[in-house]
């Protein structure tokens, strides 16, 4: 059984429904009537008004978003780890124009005003030193950390009084969610954050994500450097029928709180064992490469994680017996 | 019923069949089952060793397919009427990091090799002018007409004399050979082309083009600019399934063919209006704002193009009693 | 004796001294104290507050300006012959990260209202079509023609109107204001320009431009820009130094009228062999091959332009005996 | 008197003298007689074929340099404190269109063969992490250090071994060889290095700085994006003219030996007190607040850096009374 991310999961059979409901003749583009719907759908969720854009991938949100916040000649303060810095093969510095993503340091993750702080007083303010226009923040972060929204809006008011903007990468902003209880407006547009991407695929989405713009006098400009990327499908509505079929009746946090519920059963099989705190629905386990071999040799695939750790990444759809398997097999290590 | 573009039309059932079938666990991007037939699948199709990507869209394998022929300093040969020039808000620039589109006349958005050698002999070759470093056509053009193999054959002659490479957006490349009956082969890389943007999604796909590198060597530079560009989709076996589909029993020409036999039974019915002539899914036709009313208020959607001409696109789907009543009413007018 | 390009002549004896003048230890960049006066120098200049910049090229003065009034993915409107579509490689692409330039024609190659409102109008304001964001104009233009205030208000007005910035290309503005008698505020800011490149290399200076913001509020980005750009000289005071010394009892003014006079005494040769009228210091005369022969036998160099024309380009230190012998070559041809 | 950098100093009379003597008519941009001598002064310099480029800073020679080597999808190793990292206001992400700098530690600024080994290991050979192209290195360092030929050659292994690019950032390079002893040759090419920025203007030039291309066939691509950033001066013969004078009569060495003396001077005056071994015409002292503002209070002028720390430097003309004076100072802190 596959635990090494949840983007190789299936997509949820409500959201394959929701494709072949589409699949009648519609206008191009996003001037169909489920792209249309997108925005009302998600100023809804958020209490706001926002604007929603769809996208495919991640990397597409994440770059948009970061292009629209930071001019070319800027910075942007992220963490070392930070996928936007370590996955996505230079991509800010491809959609910015060559920005810089400026690296700091954090438990599990994540920033902290305090670094904030630090990492921008040791920039001279001259020509000469790249000046940052914005942070970005993954939720949960890429060690499976939840920011609570306490902590984001102490980063917010940080991003505030400094005149940066705030992005979230949200690739797992649901199982963030899930966990703290907290609600999606709290964590985000009310914390001072600008715009978030919004994370669909690995939580039981097929390849639809969506870009979330709290901030809708960017909505111009983002369409434009959508279609201008390559990313403004012509079908868009397969798309837009996707995330309206994850909003439905709270698909999406039914199924965060699932794969969230698969890592916690895991994460008690062998809590001494856990790098960090596991708080959405990956696990970074300290065990040995004979240990890893014979989970493997259990049938169970996962990533080596540096030297002696590995991780784990559940799923919207496990549960049941496998699960339970690897649950014991990790407590009998 | 709608004429205004192929892109509208609903995906081909078998594609949507595709999708579900692949909708369980497997490896993430493009390390799947699917994908990774997908080179020999295209090998198999071309005849020849190739390197097949998926992407989302046209724009994405247009201007990937352009950044990796033509640096950021020189310049790409087109149509003044080209899509990437006219419909992709500039793409091309945003890939390449500042390349210039070098436009140049010819009926019905073709090129002629007469057209690329005045157009290059007019560069000045120092450094103060921008010089070319690739050709780009579009087969079928944008205004429906299709290139013959021994046409592309005296382009890619001359890109090799000079230098060119030579791309092909194929974005209706199944309508070229669907009309001309040539094969893909000879149309392509036999006639010089080095990389083709192979498009499917106007066709019945869903919504994944394939971007087909005949030199392999450049597919290494392409993988990472896909990944770079957002364009790597995590859970990209659903894209190469759909590709697969179209593939399977020559899906991809049997729609061509239906499409264009739409179009010709359309053009059929009043032959003196085309503006083009009708070889591929396109119909330009001479009408006068009334005429274009009268057809509108009959229930047929189409687009207004330029005074006193309507574009009409046929799809692969369209046929029977509403296509007889549109002939008819266009025989009427 | 050559009359190419104004680019070859020498620089002004004063502006040698300048330099001398300025070789003692000073700060670095541009915090000494010639550059430090730049601000004030221009702004009493123009006769309104402006930000001054030393660049060192003409070409960055424009890409500059372009890059701070166009966002990547939208447009400049400029002429076809316009030298930043067709002498500087495709700075502009370099600089904006691919904004396009959008090319209109014009006699002379001079944009005119009517001209830009057309191109406006046909584009389709949706996202797939590149918007413009600006409109540039060179004064005097490539042909050697002058704008008149008049004019460029007329411009500035449809700019204004259209939300498009302003910007003039004035490699030859010395020479454009010397011809017309206009004031250089008239024909600038006040008629709706928001940053001139202004030239000083063609006109007596050694390697200094000035790029002049109407609108301060750019100033803190151009900066930027032109560090990132590498045009921050280290020693700028050598640069500064030489733009205060041909402001200085309006050298730049008497170094212009010098060279429009030179190409007023050879215009006076031959008025019936002019292409264009005569109103800077460019001369396109209709000669043969045989008669461009002959003059060259003569000693005297120039840019042959196109099959049955030269381009004659006056310097400011170019009067005498061999301007005349070139005037009576011209007149006995 | 003024240490805080050797970019303040004046130029050498020598150059003022050559720039006067280039002031009459001849071709613009680098077609001039002047221009046209580089390639070979600096081939005979350097014992090999090269071809070198005047531009006017060394921003402008270390990013054209790195577009050459790496394109906008790869990666650039240099040190955390590199000047391409810190100082030149992300102009090598402007320049190659978006490479990423890859960050490493080591004494002094240095790079080591082992941490470049460390640094490459690290990175996951996959397309979603961005892969080396090329390495920095700067010599004498940003801390005034100076790498061997020895050094620079096992750095130059790796890179071969590994594929990747080696650029030399030598706006110290006169300094470096003037202390070490080695030759030009021995710690550039010979030694793998590719492309060298080599500096003039800190060490007695005015505004001219020349790149150094190892690998002739890069010049074409590098005379091009020289064009197109805006840094093909129309009257570049003041720029040749002056790296002939420099190189006449080995002026460079002269001028580096002058500065690295002066150094000398200085940092004899209070070995206890250095933070690195002063080996070019830096030096880091270890001195309070209170030292630091008595200094000041002489008349001395220089850099505050970090904590306790205070940078000098010194310039090729400074000798003599002034210098003794703070040598004394220091001695008696």
């Amino acid at each position: 059984m596959r635990f090494f991310s949840d983007n190789a999961a299936p997509a949820h059979p409500k959201v394959l429904e929701a494709i072949a409901a589409a699949n009648h003749l519609d206008t191009a583009y996003d001037g169909d009537e489920w792209s249309r719907r997108l925005d009302g759908a998600f100023s809804d969720l958020f209490g706001t008004e926002v604007r929603a854009f769809w996208v495919t991938t991640g990397t597409a949100a994440n770059c948009l978003a970061l292009a629209a916040l930071c001019p070319p000649y800027r910075g942007i303060i992220c963490h070392r780890d930070a996928h936007i810095e370590v996955d996505e093969a230079g991509g800010p510095g491809f959609f910015t124009g060559g920005a810089k993503l400026m690296l700091l340091d954090g438990e599990g993750a994540k920033l902290t005003p305090d670094a904030i702080e630090e990492g921008c007083n040791a920039i001279r303010n001259d020509v000469h030193q790249v000046q940052p226009a914005a942070i970005s923040i993954t939720n949960a972060t890429e060690y499976g950390v939840v920011y609570r929204a306490s902590e984001v809006a102490a980063i917010g008011a940080v991003a505030k009084q400094r005149g940066l903007a705030l992005h979230m990468d949200g690739a797992r902003i649901a199982n963030a969610v899930a966990s703290s209880g907290e609600s999606l407006a709290d964590v985000t547009w009310r914390a001072g954050v600008d715009a978030l991407s919004f994370g669909f695929v690995k939580n039981g989405g097929l390849n639809a994500e969506a870009l979330i713009l709290f901030r809708p006098e960017l909505a111009d400009e983002v369409a434009v450097r959508r279609k201008r990327a390559g990313h403004l499908l012509s079908k868009g509505r397969y798309l837009g029928a996707q995330l309206l079929a994850m909003l439905d009746g709270d698909l999406w946090l039914e199924n965060a709180r699932a794969a969230n519920s698969a890592a916690q059963a895991l994460a008690a099989a062998a809590p001494q064992r856990l790098v960090y705190p596991v708080e959405a629905n990956e696990l970074f386990l300290k065990v040995t490469d004979q240990e890893a071999e014979r989970l493997r040799g259990l049938g169970f695939d996962f990533y080596d994680w540096g030297p002696g750790q590995i991780r784990l990444v559940t799923s919207w759809d496990q549960q049941g017996e496998a699960l339970e398997r690897l649950a014991a097999a990790i407590a009998s290590l």
